[in-house]
C-alpha cells in the first residue's frame, strides 16, 4: 500500500509521527485510511509513507508549515487525534521537520 | 526492538531513509543491526526508529548536520551503502531534515 513518496525538490516539510499502538483494534485501520485520504485533500500535501512493526512510523510531507497547521486544525483530524490519544496509542511522538536535502535511487523503476 | 527515540528538545536533525527491499535476503538483517550499532557509536547520534511493511522507514536522529556528514563518511557505512545499492534495495530515498518542534504523550509510561 504505502510507497516511497514522490516529493519535489527541497525545501519542504515532514511530519514524523512515531507511535506504539494499544493491543485492541478499535477501528484503527478504518481511521488511519480515512486520515490519509483526508490529508491527501489538504492544500500543500505532498505525500505519505507508513510502516508498522513494534513501532509505527508515518511520515507525511508538506509544502510549508502553514499546510501542516491547517491540517492539524482540520476538525475531523482533531477528532481522530482525541480518539487516538484515548484508544489507539499508548505513546506517540510527533516531530515537525524541514527537509533541507534529499537523494535517492531507482525511484523511476517499475515495481514488479 | 525499535522504540520511540528519546530525543532532546529541538532543534536537532533527522535522516529519513525510505526503501523498497529486494526479495532476496543477502544478509540484510545482519547488516542493518550492524549499521545501527555503528551509528550509535558516532558523535551526535541521538536515536533511531525503524519499521518495515511494504516500504521500510528508518529515521535516525542527530545533533547537527556535521554528525550526519561524519556518519555518511564512515568507511564501514560507505561499504554498506554500496552493497545496499546493489543487493538490498530496489529503490530508496534519503531525506535530511531539521526537526524544528516536537510533541508527544505517554513517553514515560512503562511498556507492558
Amino acid at each position: 500500500m504505502s510507497e516511497i513518496a514522490n516529493t519535489p525538490k527541497p525545501p519542504y516539510y515532514a511530519v514524523i509521527f512515531t507511535s506504539h499502538r494499544r493491543d485492541r483494534d478499535n477501528d484503527y485501520g478504518k481511521m488511519a485510511t480515512c486520515m490519509v485520504e483526508l490529508a491527501a485533500q489538504q492544500p500543500g500535501f505532498l505525500g505519505v509513507e507508513s510502516a508498522r512493526e513494534s513501532v509505527g512510523i508515518t511520515v507525511s510531507y508538506w509544502a510549508d508549515p502553514e499546510s501542516i497547521k491547517a491540517w492539524k486544525a482540520n476538525a475531523e483530524h482533531i477528532i481522530a487525534q482525541e480518539k487516538g490519544q484515548e484508544l489507539w496509542y499508548s505513546e506517540y511522538k510527533t516531530r515537525i521537520a524541514k527537509v533541507e536535502r534529499d537523494y535517492g535511487q531507482g525511484l523511476r523503476m517499475k515495481k514488479e
